[in-house]
């Protein structure tokens, strides 16, 4: 029986420091993945993360992993990492649904190019992360682990919540307003969206002019492994050059100066988001570094302008490109999609071609204001969220606070070093475009001082 | 029996001019329609333009659009107008193969983006046409409806054969190296290449950053009118602002100076290829055009050196980019692959990101150098292919007059005014980037010197 108040035992996993004692034997890929399965017995019926899961392919793999250690050589420092895949990215053994039950049981044969590499790369592939319908905001049951009354996020709620619970130690998801951040700050993990184009989409169904792939992990270096695995084997999407950055992890880096930005999500932030937000500041003063604010430098406060409508605009961006295939679908069966898909629908059908150019020269133009903040700081600070998960799993929570990296197209990292009403709350560092090792560099080193 | 050295009688179906007497009743879609279905039943045997054909759905298609112009109340200019789909975008109902015995009888259940707005334009689908194997160069039987001992060219073989057969008026074809523009030459039609990201490619499995849509028609008017109609419904791919011109085929426009480019077409072109590119240059000439050519004009020839390895390095930019999903149809059934795609995926397995970021570092650059093109001229020409179709089925030609036009991203236009062999050979007019308008505009003033 599922008892909502229930607190859980949580205990993520992260896996390169485990992976010292592969070669050994003192401990094995085989061994680590079944403390992951171990809590999925364990926590998967309260929390509902997955959508399909393969545990005898799961377990197969990891043993050829667990004899590539012993042997010295592991195809990546991946190699053997449980890992889920958010369900709208295809894989070739287990169906992509994309939350919908137009895609009920559909199978399409092949992996997505992120999966594809991550196989390559010698990770195991657990299962199918739950998504909201077509990773837009309907919501498909997944719970919070922190708390089973509240919801985990959107859209990547099963990636978040699986890692958050320590059933994987990384998930791929995908963010186009805030679906990566949002769920890391919710579920207190790590969350990383790459910059626009950085991770191949091949097979994903997101084919969204701002959205990318992302990853949920527990700790800043495997979000950078993970990601950099899959541009290494698979690059970015068709036409861009693809994640930027060194094999490893790079170095922290204390940054010099950082940009504080409000967005749009201050204004409707909890009072404890926005004092744990001054204390992160203050934080950051003390430790030497200098933060831009909107009250103290024009550029932030243009900036600030630029990024304000980013949600609505993102919304309207957006519509236009899912005309189609929504389209499709309405023709198919349109009693299979919800109210929601079918309003945006109408929004696109009332949009012209005019109309959608207009957003793009608006996107164009807050890019270019923030790509010229590069020479002010190293990187800029916001909220991940305006507070904590709220209660109830109707909504999958506010992205004001997230919109304008995706606007942008610009690397975030949520850190989970942040709390409101005892539930943890995501710190976001941005970076600018293609200065994903940055963004993640600066990241570690802000983490570090928490 | 088939009759490899049987002289068809072909009559082409331009479209729009009929519909003049559509309102009245004195000619309707349908019987447009069944004029065209004549064709398919005389000459699909001999020709194979076609893998799927459904015939109710057009009927029914047409009997509906019979009613809109007898109401006056047409959807678009190509309500009723017969179209062919290459075989590697999406119709809900039927099959999409890719050319591929890995995609036999595969559904999608949905249209593809350009399909969805064509038949919200009230255009009728008659089939989907035939495609070598994954629009690159394993042909797949389509003969050329001007000598059936030769190849259509590729990979928009079925698209090309099918318009210049007259079995539909237009159809869907698609370019990432020479696939819209030399069928166009090798079949006598016209063929429209639109600008990188102009028309949107969801649904289609061309996802490639060069490749593009194109048309295949009877005349300059129709093929802008059948791109016009896809982008103001379903806009350019994501992010890209879509096909900028006007509602209705742009005014011929006489140039004022044209450039010629040999490109690396013409050390393998026919010496009568050759001399009909001479007579054509010289008609322009009397017409009171100024040409441009490398031996006359410094960037011509700076441009021309830019483009002479555009056919290598589009290879290569196409072999990375094909890496995924090449990987995981390989794993599926390497035995459903050609040898010329396992090849393909060797060669990108062989290379590294950086390599692929070097390439597209090239591509920016000769990209950079013919946009600068546009200061000194309305316009460029070139030869559409190095000479007539060539005799055998066993390849689709050779697409080195092609190549530069999809590696820059421009709009290309072939024009049937040229003759090799007494057979088509086509003039291609190439314009600027998102400079689609003018390019029609150009090649139809050209078009109207012959």
């Amino acid at each position: 029986m599922l008892a909502p108040d229930e607190k859980l035992k949580l205990s993520p996993k992260p896996y390169l420091s485990a992976t010292a004692r592969f070669t050994s034997g003192a401990d094995t890929p085989r061994d680590f993945l079944e403390r992951c399965l171990a809590n999925v017995a364990a926590l998967e019926p309260k929390i509902v993360a997955f959508v399909s899961l393969n545990l005898e392919g799961a377990r197969a793999a990891a043993d050829q992993s667990t004899a590539r250690w012993r042997a010295g050589r592991p195809r990546s420092k991946i190699d053997g990492m449980p890992i889920g895949i958010k369900d709208i990215i295809e894989t070739a053994d287990m169906p992509t649904e994309n939350g919908s039950p137009l895609f009920a049981g559909f199978r399409s044969q092949r992996d997505g190019a992120s999966v594809a590499a991550l196989r390559e790369a010698g990770a195991v592939i657990v299962g199918k992360t739950v998504t909201t319908e077509f990773a837009s905001t309907e919501p498909r049951g997944t719970r919070n682990p922190h708390d089973l009354r509240r919801t985990p996020g959107g859209s990547s709620s099963g990636s978040a919540a699986g890692v958050a619970a320590g059933m994987v130690s990384t998930a791929l998801g995908t963010q186009v307003i805030g679906s990566t951040i949002r769920p890391a700050s919710y579920c207190g993990c790590i969350g990383f969206k790459v910059s626009v184009g950085a991770l191949n989409r091949g097979g994903s169904y997101d084919g969204l002019s701002q959205s990318v792939t992302g990853v949920l992990a527990t700790t800043v270096d495997e979000a950078w492994q993970v990601a950099h695995e899959i541009a290494a084997r698979a690059g970015g999407d068709p036409g861009y050059p693809g994640l930027f950055g060194p094999a490893s992890a790079p170095a922290p880096r204390t940054p010099r100066r950082l940009a504080f930005l409000e967005t749009a999500g201050w204004a409707v932030a909890s009072s404890n988001a926005k004092q744990a937000m001054a204390d992160a500041l203050a934080r950051f003063k003390a430790a030497g570094i200098e933060v831009l604010t909107r009250q103290s430098h024009a550029q932030v406060a243009a900036v600030e302008a630029a990024i304000a409508p980013a949600r609505p605009l993102s919304m309207r961006i957006n519509a236009w490109e899912w005309r189609w295939p929504l389209n499709t679908y309405r023709e198919r069966d349109a009693s299979k999609l919800s109210r929601a898909m079918l309003t945006r629908l109408a929004e696109a059908e009332a949009m012209s071609l005019d109309d959608y150019r207009n957003d793009l020269a608006q996107r164009d133009k807050a890019r270019a204001l923030y790509a010229a903040l590069a020479a002010e700081c190293d990187a800029c600070v916001s909220l991940s969220a305006p507070a904590a998960a709220p209660l109830g799993l109707e909504s999958t929570g506010d992205p004001s606070c997230t919109a304008h990296a995706s606007l942008l197209g610009i690397p975030a990292v949520s850190l989970p070093v942040l709390q409101d009403e005892g539930l943890p709350l995501g710190l976001q560092v941005t970076g600018f475009v293609n200065g994903d090792a940055q963004a993640i560099a600066v990241a570690a080193a802000i983490k570090a001082l928490f």
